[in-house]
């Protein structure tokens, strides 16, 4: 495989963009789902942001180094990423405020229904945001599991809200359908893209989607914490309205008036002052994705993760193969190892075979492929001491995200050899549980 | 004056903090309550949070780099600058979300009650994010002129809330006696720090006080948009639940359950992800101001902001002496001019004179002195143009702030100076009117 990755990675359209990141010598990072790896642009950058704008030009850079237009600036930038019009996204706040923002203004705009539904399984801040509303009394929640969303689509469905690519499992919504089938039942849409812009093509105004919002730290690698952006379809921004009413959402900032009245357009989705550095550092993240186009990105990512599926396959540590039979080894089936380190005990779950818990379609879901294995904690871990970092998500998910922009197809083959080496050799049970801790 | 400014100077025992900040040479920068100075540790402390943390050690810096706990640490070094425990404040999101959170939190401690008591001309993102409230159905915005705020703590008042230090004149409230006031009348007490923490002693707890909010950007030096910070008393944090559940406010984020259950402690109040690159520029801050310490960084701004005053009223520009006459030029009087440019047209307004617009008592005002000129907007971006920066507000106020921390005696001859200068010499009247946008 490694001789075929070689040839892959010397045809890679995408091959010189390695080199426009920091990619830590000996790292194979499987995690770029969930923090993108940094830009090489990105600390001069924010060197010129602090020296400059913040230490020299002071107070004056609002106006002289357009600090007060970076919202709607590096929006307008997201925008055609994710098939929106430069003035109907903005960045700001965090994916989870902003999903308030919006839920808040959906309900607002269909007086009479109450219901925010979404499917069991959703991004925990999604669903909690939901319940922040339903504890004023403005919502109620309402959970189906996928295959019955559209049949749960009744008249008291004020909004559907959905995250487009599954956290857990990479699998892909419907949007056009989904969109469609809630507008029928007179609902809105809200469609959460925090894994998957930036990462593969979105077509927001193509299937009149209402509203959305993203995630900056992940595939748009605008750093740990980035902002969030929104989107409100341009011919609902004169209806929306959302709670959070803060200064910066006002038609007129600075003339320092006691009574709000909103900016027009997406501005009115601001609220407080614009968190700069991390808009300045969201920025170049944006523009290196923008630069290398989410079509050839989203083409790569899933050439890799069915190259990295084939090579889990070659090494018998898939249960289910791309064909649907198991070809993992069998439950409670013990297995040589080669670690220098004494027998280890018995291994815990099924043994060493990993199921698929993505769909085996590249074209059904995201940069990403997830595995179910009782011991996914503790087999992350051992992978993460191998510096192959993917991340694990609750209760038995080992989760690889595939960054095309800065990954090569030789990482697959290295990341599958380790994964295989940990799984025979069982060395994961050695691994100390300590904290948790990986933000998605 | 010059020459009792250096003994000053000489004898400041703040003299050595300058050189912890990049004051640009040249400029006297009189708008440290807008936009803090950047402290000279800030840089490489980012370079090592994004080269370092972000850009070698990825996903494993929310572990390995504390990351995690960013947003309680921040704020634990910021309770006691405000007379707080550590574990009653967090530093999150923005002033103006923050407020969202506590105005809800305290309504939903006081049901049957859903007035918002404040005053008019409050901070606007204030009084607005009652207006959100309101606007949802869940808050009544009452607003009465600060004299009579005692005397409108009706049954119906759920909260008081109030700025301590009056970001246009400087005027403090007295914090402790305006909380018992609304304690004996069944209310809960937000405070808004914004132009207090950082600058003067502030005694949350002696004074009783139920929540406060605060910003980070100005007298803590956090950078622009610095991540604010939220206090809710030891007391209160079991009942005080907020709309804005996200992830990170709650009780096991990584354990990603479908349903949202509040953290202990003030961990609730957080929403998302935390702004790394925001909250390490702000730890730099907060902790260079908790090493000068709150109180000797207050008298040393009374002292500046008095002999400020003493040079103004020698200037003869200072309408209102400290003792209370006139001592300006009389209105429409024009001036004598040494400016090199014809002959301005007459004064717009009064005169040359300022009024003060904050108290004269420097024991009852902020680090900051504002003046009334019907101009005010002009001599600003004059002022600006000779590298004197302080800011005007809408409509008539002209601004300054003292933040001790980097400012000298000799810098207040100097700006002084300069202000005579363009009130004598009317060259405001020829600058251009552009964008106002200067964030308080």
């Amino acid at each position: 495989m490694l001789e075929r990755a070689r040839i892959l990675d010397e045809g890679d359209p995408l091959k010189e963009y390695r080199e426009r990141f920091l990619v830590p010598e000996g790292v194979i990072y499987l995690d770029g789902n969930s923090l993108g790896c940094l830009p090489r642009a990105t600390p001069a950058r924010l060197e010129q942001v602090v020296r400059e704008e913040w230490g020299s030009d002071l107070i004056r850079s609002w106006n002289s180094a357009g600090w007060i237009d970076l919202p709607a600036r590096v929006g307008a930038k997201i925008a055609p990423l994710i098939g929106a019009q430069p003035h109907e996204v903005i960045a700001c706040d965090s994916t989870s405020v902003n999903l308030f923002k919006l839920i808040s203004a959906a309900l607002a705009m269909r007086p009479g229904r109450k219901v925010v539904l979404s499917e069991p399984g959703n991004f925990p801040t999604d669903l909690y945001m939901i319940e922040g509303l339903a504890k004023q009394g403005l919502a109620e929640r309402r959970l189906a599991p996928r295959e019955t969303i559209a049949d749960a689509l009744g008249a008291d469905v004020a909004l559907l809200m959905l995250t487009h690519t599954h956290y857990k499992t990479g699998e892909l919504f419907d949007m056009a359908a989904l969109t469609r089938a809630a507008h029928a039942a007179g609902a809105l849409v809200l469609w959460d893209l925090s894994h998957s812009g930036g990462a593969l093509p979105v077509d927001l105004n193509t299937c009149e989607v209402d509203f959305a919002v993203g995630c900056g730290y992940k595939y748009f690698n605008g750093g740990p914490g980035a902002p969030a952006y929104a989107f409100v379809a341009e011919r609902h921004q004169e209806a929306a309205q959302q709670p959070l009413t803060g200064w910066m959402g006002h038609a007129a900032p600075f003339a320092f008036s006691d009574d709000y009245a909103p900016a027009a357009g997406i501005d009115r989705m601001l609220c407080g002052t614009p968190p700069i550095l991390g808009l300045a550092a969201l920025e170049v993240g944006v523009d290196l994705i923008a630069e290398i186009g989410v079509e050839r990105l989203y083409a790569k990512s899933q050439a890799l993760s069915e190259f990295f599926r084939q090579c889990l396959s070659e090494s018998g540590i898939l249960a289910l193969s791309p064909s649907g039979e198991r070809v993992g080894r069998g439950e409670n089936e013990p297995t040589q190892h080669d670690s220098p380190s004494p027998q280890p005990p018995p291994l815990k779950g099924r043994g060493s075979a990993l199921d698929l818990a993505s769909p085996t379609d590249p074209s059904r879901r995201g940069s990403q492929l997830s595995f179910r294995h009782p011991d996914a904690y503790a087999i992350c871990q051992a992978l993460i001491a191998r510096d192959v970092i993917g991340d694990f998500r609750d209760p038995d998910i080992l989760r690889f995200g595939f960054a095309p922009a800065y990954l090569r197809f030789e990482d697959m083959v290295e990341a599958a050899r380790h994964l295989a080496e940990v799984l025979a050799s069982g060395e994961w049970q050695k691994t100390e549980f300590s904290e948790r801790a990986m933000v998605t």
